[in-house]
């Protein structure tokens, strides 16, 4: 029986099932408990000046949270449904080169109450911090964004619910 | 000679210039003064649930707050360039259809001193909202959004500067 995938490989492969993720050419960089990191070339997600499209970076932003506290809740056996809820993002300068992303949680205390908040109700949610970083260090877009922890019996089947699918 | 391009032929060619917009398969329903109207297919902009992915839901509205200032500015001969500063997203249900997005001017009487602090300063920044509608006429999504609009000269040629390219 071949072994399970790696957190990056099982990462990886759920962001290529989405057609818009595999157009900008999305790349797991790394995977830990507390962060993921995200690279997309600029080729794929370049705008008419040149430099990042902005929809890209915050795509990339986006998935890096998503991504986190999916693979958090696979690292403990949960099939959990990771939803993002709304977001907030600051575009600081523009980027003429890949979009390298990282996200964390924004108060990792939270995590634990925050399974047992989904246990109880079947559903709660937390945030998230990401952002962008140009080569230099210098970050190029910030982001802080709200995702829905769900239990698949209560996860929204149509239109009409409170949250929107990642 | 040809005649100059109507206003959703000329947005239509400059969506399409963006490899990332192009993948995204975003098309001009509308173009007036009042109101830009995007479309994109779900099958190009898919995600793991098989509803709208989050990343093109903010990307065709961004699109479309970004092409309505474009064009206002195209309408009166200027060549202003367009960026996005800063968004706030709600994702309100999941979409299970085309991305329908609309944008409009948060305040209409803002755009004449707008336009007055770009000539004085070179650049000013106004306020967008946009929504994704479903068929049945409920959102899935809404977009408040600050843009700032640069005279060529003003425009930042390299990160450092305090917004991003659209």
């Amino acid at each position: 029986m071949a072994p399970p995938p790696t957190a990056p490989a099982l990462l990886q492969t759920t962001l290529d099932a989405m057609p818009p993720v595999r157009a900008m050419q999305v790349q797991v960089v790394a995977v830990t408990a507390e962060r993921v990191s995200l690279r997309a070339p600029l080729a794929a997600n370049v705008n008419d000046k040149g430099c990042a499209f902005g929809g890209s970076i915050a795509g990339v932003m986006t998935l890096a949270g998503w991504g986190l506290l999916l693979m958090r809740s696979r690292a403990l056996g949960l099939a959990l449904e990771v939803y993002v809820a709304d977001s907030q993002i600051r575009y600081l300068a523009p980027l003429y080169q890949a979009i390298a992303a990282q996200a964390w949680l924004s108060d990792p205390a939270c995590w634990e109450p925050t399974l047992h908040r989904v246990h109880q109700r079947g559903r709660a949610s937390l945030n998230v911090q990401a952002q962008v970083l140009a080569d230099n260090g210098e970050p190029a877009a910030s982001m802080t964004a709200r995702f829905a922890l769900v239990l698949p019996a209560h996860a929204p089947a149509h239109a009409g619910d409170a949250t929107q699918f990642e």
